[in-house]
C-alpha cells in the first residue's frame, strides 16, 4: 500500500529557501508573485496491506524520520 | 490566488535521496518498506486573481525555475 506524505514548515517559521525563490521569480519577471513557502513530498510503498497499519507506520516515521515535529507539520495520504 | 506544486523526479530517473531514507527507515526497523522517491512541495500566492492566468504563469514559473523538465515532472493545483 502506497503512501503519500507532504511535509510543511509550521506558520511563523522562517523559510530561506522559499524566500530565495521567492526572489529568484522576481529577477525572472514574476513580480506580482508573494509568499512562496518550499516542502517535501516523500511517496513511499509501506509494506502494509491493512489502510489503518499502514498510516500508524507512516505516523511513526514521519516522527522518528521524515519530519522534525518542533518546526514542521506533516499530512499523511494513504491510497487504496 | 494561490497554486500548489508538486516537483517529483521522472519514472527511471535515479533517486539517491529516497534511496537514503529507505536506508534510514530500514535502519529504524521499518523492514517492510518498499521505494521511497523524494519530491518538493511548493505553494506560492501567485499574485494574479483569475485561475486560468494564474495556471499559466505558474507553469512558466516551473518550466523557468522550480522543475527541470529533463528530469522533472510537475504538476500544479490552483486554488479558488
Amino acid at each position: 500500500m502506497k503512501a503519500k506524505v507532504h511535509v510543511t514548515l509550521k506558520t511563523g517559521v522562517l523559510d530561506p529557501q522559499g524566500k530565495a525563490v521567492q526572489h529568484a521569480l522576481h529577477s525572472l519577471g514574476f513580480a506580482e508573485v508573494g509568499e512562496v513557502r518550499q516542502g517535501k513530498f516523500i511517496e513511499l510503498e509501506t509494506g502494509e496491506s491493512d489502510p489503518t497499519k499502514a498510516r500508524a507506520a507512516v505516523e511513526e516515521m514521519c516522527k522518528k524520520l521524515l519530519a522534525n515535529p518542533v518546526i514542521e507539520n506533516y499530512s499523511i495520504e494513504v491510497e487504496g
